[in-house]
């Protein structure tokens, strides 16, 4: 059965892959799982119909069958739960693996959402450019020591997994701060992900939805 | 085999039961499944010891036999797979439960983790009034769709779950903000979860490591 997703109409990072579907996009490719994609307006997005897939309203949602997911995590380990190619055979591998999706969903991301926040929604407060040095600060702690544990290797922990797809997508979003070049490691670790053909796919389906929108408006 | 989690020697909440630990402690709980602890100090957290076993230095952990996991969302996973009571059979109730844990951790917690970012390290910076209800308003956003969601049922999704566990864990820590009084079907959620037993066996767990403290110090 071929899900569908749910992705930006229009989408707000004008196709540089930061919008949550790209996450998605990018599990269902690393598995070659092929999938449908609904668009869905910001007026859409809190509309009922939406509400009922997403209670936060908000993209991705996943529908198969009559299952309906929302929460990119849990999208990505339903998938990778299904089909081989994110998340290693043994056990105890498996939960490490998982681990590292939680580190990146619940430690790494928060302060970057954080950033994000002080960016967008508190730019013009009187205080943004005081508090800017603070947010940044609590970012570089987590870079601090997420590169101190991946050190020279490749990825977090063995073989590319699941984890990684999820870390990468989250340090990504530091790309405009600039903050990822103080840590050469990671930027390069986010480099090997990108270079993957199933980031390469799911970033070339996200820009086209882009370009299409762009060239109707 | 008896898993062994990590826990604060010292917890900064003085037993109120906000520490990671106590979700980690309540899965454990719930299926029924004695657990050893040991504790740490603030120094200790930071030592390469448990950075060995935490990377970003934090607690819990948990470790069984060669198995070391960081991340009380990973952990709590680990356990709901292992046995019964935290996750449903059928494996589409079982998706969306473990749903309604990543809605928790990266949806639900991110502004609150921003409300105790706002209130404990940017308490005597010169915006901290002025900013305070602009954070607020971002946790009210979540509790407005959360309760809309929940409407008058017990738990988010039929039966009990680790979703349930989790979302209950996240609520409880902004019960000193009296943001909670605002939403009384989310407080009386709150309360059920509280009121489960394993909750409390929990809760007194925890708390018995608090008081130990005090009364050596």
């Amino acid at each position: 059965m071929t899900p569908t997703i749910t992705a930006f109409a229009s989408s707000p990072d004008r196709g540089q892959g930061l919008a949550r579907d790209m996450r998605v996009r990018w599990a269902l490719e690393e598995v070659g799982h092929p999938y449908e994609v609904r668009l869905v307006s910001f007026d859409e997005m809190k509309a009922p119909a939406h509400m009922a897939l997403h209670p936060f309203g908000q993209i991705p949602t996943y529908e198969e069958g009559g299952l309906v997911l929302f929460e990119s995590g849990a999208i990505i380990l339903h998938v990778a739960g299904r089909r081989p190619g994110l998340l290693p055979e043994d056990a105890d591998a498996r939960a490490r693996a998982i681990g590292w999706m939680f580190a990146a969903l619940n430690t790494v991301e928060p302060p970057i959402l954080d950033l994000q926040i002080a960016r967008m929604a508190e730019h013009d407060a009187p205080w943004a450019e005081q508090r800017l040095p603070l947010v940044h600060d609590r970012i570089r702690v987590r870079l601090d020591q997420l590169s101190a544990r991946l050190g020279d290797a490749n990825w977090l922990d063995g073989a590319f997994s699941a984890g990684d797809l999820m870390m990468v997508s989250v340090l990504i979003r530091l790309r405009s701060s600039g903050l990822l070049n103080e840590y050469p490691t990671l930027a390069a670790y986010v480099a090997r992900g990108e270079a993957r053909a199933a980031y390469q796919r799911a970033f070339a389906a996200q820009l086209a939805v882009f370009r299409a929108a762009s060239a109707r408006a």
